[in-house]
C-alpha cells in the first residue's frame, strides 16, 4: 500500500510529522511505502537530523507552503505546488492509496472535494469525531464542522455513512444511530431535528435508535450520533475542555485516559473517492504516526466502495 | 417578601418541595413568607409528617395535577386549579412576589408569558444555565432550551438579558459576551452566528467580546455565552452527563465539586414581567431549597426593571 502524508501540516510540522512518519513506517509491512510531500530539502535533513532510515519512503518535492489561515481555494489554484495540492494529486492518479494532514482542514476538504471527488449520490462529505464510551468501545458523531448548515436529507445521508464507518472501520454489527437532539420524545428538537426523525423513523438505509440527547454521548445507548457540524463541534472541543481540566488537576482515570486526541489521529473524511484523514493541528508526532496508520486502515476497510454501493442504492430508492 | 412555591412540582415531589421549603425557611427572615401552592391535605400532612412548623407558612389549596407529559397550554386551561396554575395567578395579582416550580417547565414557560407576560420588547424570554469556572465565578449560557430555533435579533436580545443578570444577580461588572461559535474568527460558523455577530459586533446595548469556542466554557475569557436554546441544551447536558461519570468514578475534587446542580436551584424565566425560577426535574431537598433562594434573590436583585429599562433603550433606539 502507498500511504501519503502531507509534510508540511500542522502545527508542529515538519519536525512532527516526520517522526511520526518514521514511528508509522515502524508499525506497518516492508511492502508499504510512505509517500512525504513537502520540500524535499527539508525531509532529507530532518530525516538525517533523527538517524531515520530513508528506505520505505518516497519523497515527492513540493516547495509550495498552505498557511492555516488561508483560504481553502485560493491555496490550491494559487499553489499547485504545495504538499497538499500534490498529494491529492497523486491520490487522485492512485498514486497514492491513502492521503492525511494535519494542516488547513478547509483546504483538504476542498482538495478531496475536487481531486478525488464526492461520491456520487452524497450531497455532503462529513468529518467525524470518536468519542469513548464508558462500557468500553467507541461511539462516532457525524458531522464536526464541515457543515455547520445543513438539510433534513444531509442528516439523514450522514446517518448512512456514519453506519457504514462503524461497521467497516469500527467492526460494530448493526450499529445503531441516534439522532442527537435535546428531547427523547418523537416531536422535540429544532426544526431540523423534527424534520429529519421524521425522514429516519422508518428507514431501511441505517438502524435508526431515535432520537438521543447529549447526556448519553458516553454511554453505549447508540453507536453513532448525527448532528449538523456545528453542534457537532461545539460537542468535540466542549470534550477537549473538560478533558484538558482534568489532566491539569490530575483527575484522569483509565477510562478518561482514553480521551487523549493522540491515540486516534483525526478525522476521516467520508462521501469522498478516496482515503483521506484530516489531523488536528495540534498534532505531534504519535498523533500523527496514528493518522497515518488511520489512513492506511481506511483504505483497507473498503469504506469507499461500501459507501458508493450505498449510495447508489439510496438514490435508486428515492 | 412572599414566596411561591409549587409542591406538586418535580420527580420528587411533593416531599422534597415540602422538606426544601422547610430548609428555605430556616434561612430567609421571619418577616418572609413562603406560599406553598398544591393540595391542602398533602402538603399539611407531608409537614405534620417531617415534624416542621407551618409558623410562615400560606398553604394555597391548589387540588389539580399537571403531568410531566402534558401539553403545557392545554394543562392551564384545563387545570385552572393546578399548583402551577394557581401560583401563576398569585404572581399576576402580586398576592406573591416570586413563583418557582420543578415540574413541567414548558407549562411553567407558558404560565409565566400568559400571566405576568413578556416584558415589552422582548421577542422570546430565555432560560438560562451556569457553568463554574475553573478560576472561580460563574459563566452563565443562555438560551438552554426554550428557544431551540431563532432569528440574529433574538440572540442579540439573549445578549441584553445575559448581561443584565449577570451584573445584577450574579455581581459581575461589565460582564462579557460571547457568541458561542465553532471558530473565533468574525466569518465562522452557520448562519445564525455569522448574522448575529454583524448584529453584534458594534453593539452599545451590551460589552461584546466576539466569537468564542466550547473549549473556553470553563475559563474566565467572557461572563456570558449566548446561543440558540438548541446548543445551549446539548452543552448542559454534556456537562452534566461527563459530571456524572466523573462522580462515579470518584473523580470529583474541590472545582468539579461545583457542577453539582443541587447548589444552583434552577433557571431563573428572564425576559418576563415577574421572578419566576424553573427547577431541575430530579430535584431534591436541597436544590428546592436553593431554587427558593434563587428566586427570593432574582426578585431582590431588582432584575425584571432593569430589563424594561434596557428594552426600553432598546426598542427606542431602533
Amino acid at each position: 500500500m502507498k500511504i501519503g502524508l502531507d509534510v508540511m501540516g500542522g502545527d508542529f510540522a515538519p519536525d512532527a510529522t516526520i517522526q511520526g512518519a518514521v514511528l508509522a513506517r515502524e508499525q506497518i509491512s516492508s511492502n508499504d511505502r510512505i509517500f512525504l510531500f513537502g520540500p524535499s530539502d527539508i525531509i532529507e535533513s530532518k530525516l538525517k537530523e533523527i538517524g531515520a532510515d530513508s528506505t520505505g519512503f518516497t519523497i515527492v518535492h513540493s516547495p509550495e507552503i498552505v498557511g492555516m489561515g488561508e483560504r481553502p481555494i485560493k491555496a490550491f489554484t494559487q499553489k499547485p505546488n504545495s504538499s497538499i495540492a500534490n498529494g491529492f494529486k497523486y491520490l487522485k492518479s492512485k498514486e497514492i492509496d491513502s492521503f492525511s494532514s494535519a494542516g488547513n482542514s478547509g483546504a483538504a476538504m476542498v482538495g478531496a472535494m475536487y481531486s478525488v471527488n464526492t461520491i456520487q449520490g452524497v450531497i455532503r462529505p462529513s468529518t467525524l469525531g470518536v468519542i469513548p464510551r464508558e462500557n468500553g468501545g467507541m461511539n462516532i458523531i457525524l458531522d464536526i464542522g464541515t457543515n455547520p448548515d445543513i438539510k433534513p436529507d444531509v442528516l439523514y445521508q450522514f446517518a448512512i455513512l456514519g453506519s457504514l464507518y462503524s461497521e467497516y472501520v469500527l467492526n460494530v454489527k448493526n450499529p445503531k444511530v441516534g439522532l442527537l437532539n435535546i428531547g427523547e420524545e418523537n416531536e422535540k428538537g429544532n426544526l431540523l431535528c423534527q424534520s429529519a426523525f421524521r425522514l429516519m423513523k422508518d428507514s431501511k438505509d441505517f438502524n435508526f435508535f431515535g432520537n438521543i440527547e447529549s447526556r448519553e454521548l458516553f454511554s453505549d445507548k447508540v453507536d453513532i450520533f448525527v448532528c449538523d457540524g456545528f453542534t457537532g463541534n461545539i460537542v468535540l472541543k466542549q470534550i477537549e475542555a473538560m478533558y484538558s481540566i482534568m489532566l491539569r488537576r490530575n483527575l484522569v482515570d483509565d477510562y478518561f485516559s482514553r480521551f487523549d486526541y493522540e491515540n486516534y489521529g483525526g478525522s476521516p473524511i467520508l462521501g469522498v473517492n478516496g482515503s483521506v484523514v484530516i489531523g488536528h493541528g495540534i498534532s505531534n508526532a504519535k498523533a500523527i504516526m496514528n493518522m497515518i496508520l488511520q489512513s492506511k486502515q481506511l483504505h483497507e476497510s473498503g469504506i469507499t466502495k461500501k459507501i458508493k454501493r450505498a449510495m447508489n442504492k439510496y438514490t435508486q430508492s428515492k
